[in-house]
Order: structure tokens, then C-alpha cells, then sequence
């Protein structure tokens, strides 16, 4: 009988280490697409959050169906756990998919001047490795590797202050349009990365048994 | 056992109520900030967040001791959705303090131009009307209630895509400073709007069974 419960639990494991991947993924196609306003590739990360979804809601069912079979306190907890991942999961493929969507807008033009190019490659890269570690953090459900998501979350904060500075310093030349889109699109790779640091709490919730508390 | 166990949840909910009547009176408070330049409401609102996280973390406490305690299915489903609950209400506070640092942050200035702020007064209206709906939902357990919730929800998006109409039109003459402030503004009103409608169905899926799909 636990056998069986360890068993459903680990493959759920898989599932969200897997749709966290496709997160990550996600998010580097959506980067690529908005710098290089590359219409297929924004296309493609538009529907890995289709893949995104389908998965989460699957995985849902999953870890109800565990919570329900009366485990120990200790599986309990990794069976909540992993419902309240999916939450951020599907969140993360969401958000990738804005950035999708605001280069699909904008296509044939570029959705962000030259000037904030950088900012948003580096925001990218660590969006992605930020999903990367929340994927190791899930399949080893290790709480060091969880901390140190809140390390990579920083440059993401400081990226995201570069980013407001430059579009509100006197240098911004591209008026008003692509102000608006750059100011949301930053946004959507902050909360990215603060989903993808909420998994390191939810796992350390798992491994400790410390509060779910800051579920930003 | 059982009876103890529906005192708890039924208490657990009417904190969920207050909690829910917390963000609906944050965004209240954020609003009129927002529009009056005053910086004490704004700051009244950013501390009710404080509050939103405290009986949240509670609220996430008890949720899962409801759910450790082994119910029925029926009861487990309860549990299971209102500690999903919290992390709306959680994000709706967040939401409503983000509101009210934009109003503190720009003090004595206001934030958001003239031509925009009935806009917002409407916006401000619709969430707390919300927020409202959400709390009824909650509190009834009433799965029609929930489905009203999608209604205003479109009003939402229609006044958000308004706003976008007036930023991006040849009409905007404030630059691109206040352009930046009211699309997030525009932003964060939309997602508390979404965390609401998602409370709806989370109690949809605690009185019919049906799935959490679309966690938006």
C-alpha cells in the first residue's frame, strides 16, 4: 500500500519536474522570439503553455488522489506540496506565454528597442535557469538547492530596476508604445522568476516542515 | 470527531470571509489613494496587507490540519480548496499594497493623470465588487454565485483594454512616466480581478467536484 503511494508519488514527481522544464523551455523561446521577433518560435512557446496546462491539470488530479488516500503526515505533506506547485507551474507557462504573445503582436517589428536588448537576454537566461533550479529542487526535493534559487531571484530584481531606469531615464527615445510593452514585459520575468523561488519554498515546506508563509 | 471537524472548517471559512473582506477594503483604500494623491490611505492599504499575510499564513496552518485530520472526500475537498483559497487572497492583498506603493511612491504628485481616473474609479469599483462576490461565494458555498464572478470579470477586461486604447492612442500627452504607472496599474487591477473569479472556482470545485483547471 505505501508502496503503491511512493511509487504514484515519485511519478507525480516526474510529471512537475517535467512541466517545469517545459516552463523554462518555454520562457527561452518566448526570450528568443521577443529579441529576434521570430513569429514561429513565438508560436511555439504560445502552445507549450497549452502542453503546460494539460499537464498541470492532470497533475492536480494526481496529487488530490494521494492527498485523499490518507497518507502518513510526512507523504501528506509532499502530496499538498505538489498541488500547490502546479499553481506556480501553470502560472510560470502563462506568463512565458505574454512574452510569446507581445512578440507575436508586435511581429514583423521587434517589441523591444535595441537599447533594452540586453536586459532582456539576461532576464531570459535567468528566468530560464531559474526554472532549472526549481526543477532540481523539486526532483531532489532539496531545500539547499531551494535557497539558492533566492540568490538567482536577486538578479532578477536588479535586472528588473536597470530595466525601469532606462525606461524612465532621459535616454528613452521610443515614446510611449514601446515603454508600455517593456514595463509589462519586465514584470512577467520578474513574477516568473518569483514562482519559480516559491517552488523552493514549497519544497522546503516539504523537506522541514516550515510554513507555506511567503507565497509572494 | 466529524462535528468538531465542521466547527473548525466552518471557522476556518469565516476567516477566509474577513480575510477576503480584507482585500476588498485594501483595494478600497488603494484606489482613493490613488486618485486623491492621499498618502495615509495609501499607507492604511499597504499595512492591510501585513494583515492579509498574517491571517493567511493562519488560514494556511489550519487548512492543513483540516486535512491531516483524514476527513470524507467530500471534506477533503473543502480543506484542499480553501487552502488554494489563501493564495488568491494572498496575491489580492499583495496586489492592493502594489496599488497603494504606486500612489505612496509618486505622493504629493498624483500617480495617474485626470483623463484616466475614471478609469480607474471604475476599475477600483469592479474589484471590490469582486472581492465582494468572492466572499459571497465562499460564504454561501454557492456555485452561482461563482459563476456571477466571470461577469464582472469581463467588465474588467474591457475597462483594462480602455485603458490601453487611451495610453497607446495619439490622445496620451503625459509621457511615458505615468504611461509605465497606469499599465501596471492597469495590470495589477486585472490580476486581483482574476484571483477573485478564481475563488469562484475553487468553490465550484468544492460543491460539484468538478476539477481546478483553470487555475488563470
Amino acid at each position: 500500500m505505501r508502496a503503491v503511494f511512493h511509487e504514484q508519488l515519485s511519478d507525480l514527481t516526474g510529471q512537475l519536474g517535467l512541466t517545469c522544464a517545459l516552463t523554462g523551455e518555454a520562457m527561452r523561446q518566448a526570450t528568443l522570439a521577443l529579441l529576434s521577433a521570430d513569429l514561429v518560435l513565438a508560436e511555439t512557446a504560445i502552445s507549450k503553455d497549452d502542453e503546460i496546462s494539460a499537464l498541470s491539470k492532470d497533475s492536480e488530479e494526481r496529487a488530490f488522489a494521494l492527498i485523499a488516500a490518507g497518507p502518513t503526515e510526512e507523504d501528506l505533506r509532499a502530496a499538498v506540496g505538489q498541488m500547490q506547485v502546479v499553481v506556480d507551474l501553470r502560472r510560470m507557462g502563462a506568463l512565458a506565454r505574454h512574452v510569446g504573445n507581445v512578440a507575436r503582436r508586435r511581429h514583423p517589428l521587434h517589441a523591444v528597442p535595441v537599447d533594452v536588448h540586453r536586459q532582456f537576454e539576461q532576464m531570459g537566461e535567468i528566468a530560464v535557469a531559474l526554472s532549472a533550479a526549481a526543477r532540481q529542487a523539486l526532483l531532489t526535493q532539496n531545500p539547499v538547492a531551494a535557497a539558492k534559487l533566492q540568490a538567482e531571484d536577486d538578479a532578477m530584481d536588479a535586472l528588473h530596476q536597470q530595466l525601469f531606469s532606462l525606461l524612465l531615464g532621459s535616454q528613452w527615445q521610443h515614446g510611449v508604445g514601446p515603454a508600455v510593452d517593456v514595463a509589462l514585459l519586465g514584470r512577467y520575468y520578474e513574477r516568473f522568476a518569483d514562482h519559480a523561488v516559491q517552488i523552493g519554498r514549497r519544497v522546503r515546506f516539504v523537506a522541514t516542515g516550515a510554513t507555506l508563509s511567503q507565497t509572494g
